[in-house]
C-alpha cells in the first residue's frame, strides 16, 4: 500500500506579508495590509507571518510593522508570525506580542555575510539570546522561537551547501534553544530528492524540533518539492498568496510557492488544510488593488470556477 | 535510506509535434517541424511522437504527418512515435514505418463518445486490430503498439472517473495485444496520491507492461505528479517543448509539462535523460519563429544561464 496521507493535516503558513512584501517595489499601505490579513484568516490560514522587524530604512514596506501586528492579534484563532533578523528585531517583535519569532541563518557563510553583514556563528548566538530572552519573560508571554535555516538546497553566492554544514548549523540552533528549525530553500535550487534527503537527515538528528518547508519555485519545482516534504512527514509548508514577490534573478519566475495552488493540491490529496479556496482565490483582488500592477502567479486561480471541481469530492 | 534514484535512466519522450502542434491555431510549416525534430534529436531526445495519424479535415496541421515521419525516420538512433485514432490510422502509421504506434482509449465512456465518437470497447476492438495487424506483419517491421489510457485521473465531462474502471480496460487492452499501457492525464486534473495509487494499482494488474505517465500542467502540479509517478517506478514521462499546446479551458495554464523544466529537474534529483538542457531550450527558437505569437511555457528557460548551474554536478 501507498502511504496515505489521508486525513491528515497540514499547516499551511502565508508569508505573502513579509516575504511576499519585502520584494514589492510598491508599498502596500497599511490598511490593505490589514484587509489581506483579515481575508486570508476568515479564508481559514491560521498562521501567518505578518511582518519582518528590520529597519524601516532597509525595507520601507516594513515600516508599519507595529500596526500590522496589533491589527493581526485581533483576530481570534490566528497564530501572529513574524521575522526579526537579529536581536534588536526580536526585542521590537517580543514588545508587538507576536505569538512566533523567525530568525533567519543561512547555512551558507557567503550569503550570511552578505544578506545580514555577519556570520552564521553570529546569527546563531543572536538566536541563543532571543531564546534566553523568550524564557525570561513571564509564562504565557514567551513567543515560539523559529530558527529559519536558509540557503540550505543552494546559495547564488556560494553554489553547493553542504549537507553536513545544514545538519550542524540544525542541531547548533536546537542547543541555543529554538523550538523548531525549518529548512527553506531562499535560492528556488532545490530540487525533490535533495528535499527528501535533507528532511530526513535533519529530521534524524533534531527529531521532532524539525519544523516547517519554505520553498521557493523559481525553477517550477515548489509543488514537486512539497510532494517530496510530505513524503518525509513534513506538515508545516510556507507559501504566499499569489506566489508574491517575484524572484529577484528570474524574470516570470515566482518566489515563494503560490498559496492558491499549494492548498488545492493538499486537499486534493486528500489532506486538510481547513481553508476555503474560492475565498482565498477572491483576496487576489485586494492585492491588485493595494500593489496594482505586481504579478500575481497561480494556476489553480486562472481555472473556471468548474475546472476547480474536485475530482476527490465528487 | 530515501529509495535513490541516483543514476537511473528515465525516457523522456517528447511529444509536442503532436499533441503540442494540435492544439495550436496556426499551421507549423513542415520545415520547421523537421527542424524541430532533429534538433530535439540532437539535444538527446531518443524518442518523439512526431504527428498523428488523424484525417487532415479534422486537424489540418496533421496533413504531413508522412513526410514528417519520413524525415523522422531519417535521423540515426530516434524512435519515432505516431497516434492514431481508429484503425484507419494505424494501417496510415504502419505505411509509414513508425517504430511506435500508440491509439487513444478514453477511459471515460463519455469522453470516448464526445473525442472520437465510439464507445471506449470500439476502441479497445480498434487496439486489438491494431495488434493482429502487427503480428501479421514481417519480423522487423512490426511496431510497437502502446494503448494511451486517456481521462484516467479525471473528466471535464463526467467527472470522477472510477479507478476500478482503469484497472479493468488496462488488462483489457493487454489481452487485446498492446506492447504497453500508459496512463494520460488528458484533463490536467491529477494530484500526486492519486498517481501514486494509480500507478501502483495498474501495475499490479498488468505488471511491466505499464507504460509512462503523459501528464498536464493545468493545475500546476504536472512536475508534483512526475514526483509522485517516479515512486512507484515510472520512468517514461512524455512532454511538450515549451509546455506547447496550451490548454483549452484555462489561460495562462498549460497544456503538457515543459520538456525543459522537467529535464532539469530529472537531471537534478540524479537521474539520467541523456539530454542537453542548453540544446534543448535553444530549440525554443524554432518555435517562435515556426508559430510566431504562440505562448512559450516553462520556468527553467528563463533563468539566467548562471541560475541554471546544476546544484549536483557543482
Amino acid at each position: 500500500m501507498v502511504p496515505s496521507t489521508e486525513g491528515i493535516d497540514v499547516l499551511v503558513s502565508e508569508v505573502g506579508p513579509r516575504d511576499g512584501l519585502q520584494n514589492t517595489k510598491q508599498f502596500m499601505p497599511t490598511a490593505f495590509k490589514q484587509r489581506w490579513i483579515s481575508a486570508a484568516a476568515a479564508a481559514g490560514l491560521r498562521e501567518i507571518e505578518v511582518c519582518s522587524f528590520v529597519p524601516p530604512s532597509v525595507i520601507p514596506q516594513m515600516a508599519d510593522a507595529h500596526e500590522v501586528v496589533r491589527h493581526a492579534l485581533g483576530i481570534s484563532g490566528l497564530h501572529v508570525a513574524v521575522l526579526a533578523p537579529n536581536f534588536k528585531g526580536v526585542q521590537r517583535a517580543v514588545e508587538s506580542g507576536a505569538h512566533k519569532i523567525t530568525l533567519p541563518i543561512s547555512v551558507s557563510r557567503r550569503h550570511s555575510l552578505a544578506n545580514v553583514r555577519r556570520t552564521t556563528e553570529e546569527a546563531i548566538e543572536d538566536a541563543r539570546r532571543a531564546c534566553a530572552f523568550r524564557d525570561s519573560l513571564p509564562e504565557g508571554q514567551r513567543p515560539k522561537v523559529e530558527a529559519g535555516l536558509s540557503t540550505v538546497f543552494g546559495c547564488t553566492i556560494e553554489g553547493r551547501v553542504s549537507e553536513e554544514q545544514v545538519v550542524r548549523d540544525a542541531i547548533a540552533c536546537v542547543e541555543a534553544g529554538c523550538d523548531e528549525v525549518g529548512l527553506a530553500d531562499t535560492t528556488g535550487m532545490a530540487n525533490p530528492a535533495q528535499v527528501r534527503r535533507m528532511f530526513r537527515k535533519v529530521r534524524s538528528a533534531i527529531g521532532d524540533r524539525l519544523g516547517g518547508a519554505h520553498l521557493h519555485n523559481t525553477r517550477g519545482f515548489g509543488l514537486a518539492n512539497v510532494v517530496a516534504a510530505l513524503e518525509e512527514g513534513v506538515r508545516t509548508f510556507d507559501s504566499s498568496l499569489a506566489g508574491l514577490g517575484g524572484c529577484p534573478f528570474a524574470p516570470g519566475a515566482t518566489g515563494n510557492i503560490v498559496t492558491e495552488d499549494l492548498v488545492f493540491m493538499l486537499e486534493e490529496m486528500g489532506l486538510r488544510t481547513g481553508i476555503d479556496l474560492d475565498r482565498l482565490i477572491a483576496i487576489r483582488q485586494v492585492l491588485a488593488e493595494g500593489i496594482p500592477g505586481e504579478p500575481l502567479y497561480g494556476h489553480v486561480p486562472l481555472l473556471d470556477a468548474s475546472a476547480r471541481t474536485s475530482m476527490v469530492a465528487a
